[in-house]
């Protein structure tokens, strides 16, 4: 599995997507993280292991207290690619769009 | 399942990516899309299948041929997710240096 496709999994679902927008805020412990969520903690735990595998955020234990913070460099990762595909895309409709107008020169009013 | 999970979960695959990115120099047909992977043709459809599902892709057959086509704003709702989110923590960068500059003047030069 590479980066980009453990990225754009943990992306994929909406706890996780929710926890990562949490952490924008700042680092917080699990319990914290988890209290929003109408789920259990082991179903919220497998969400948080699968954001760690992604990079997407670390934990740290100090004592009972298990706090997460957010890697922003791993979101960049996979909005770097979408950009990439954007510009690919916008490159290519350009193309396409002077293509056109070659076909069908317009008048100029001047 | 909403859109952004499908979307996220449509670009979390090596192949489904090199799809898009292939859709991008225009439509095409499945079989020249499946050429490059080794794997069989019913694997390579389940690909297509999940990319369809989520919007990123249409698909028409006319007679025995399916073509394939992006649709390049499904790309941009992924996109758009991971530009808020990094403005959002651009943001908060911003106002903790703020802070950290508030609590700890330094002498300017003039």
């Amino acid at each position: 599995m590479t980066e980009l496709d453990a990225v754009f999994h943990a992306l994929a679902d909406p706890t996780r997507r929710a926890v990562v927008n949490r952490l924008i805020d700042g680092a917080a412990a699990v319990k914290q993280l988890s209290a929003p969520f109408e789920m259990g903690l082991p179903a919220f735990l497998k969400h948080l292991a699968v954001l760690e595998t992604s990079g997407l955020i670390r934990s740290e234990k100090r004592g009972r207290v298990r706090t997460c913070h957010l890697n922003a460099d791993r979101l960049a990762t996979a909005e770097d690619w979408l950009v990439e595909q954007r510009v690919l895309w916008q490159g290519r409709a350009d193309r396409l769009a002077a293509f056109v107008e070659s076909q069908n020169p317009r008048e100029h009013t001047s």
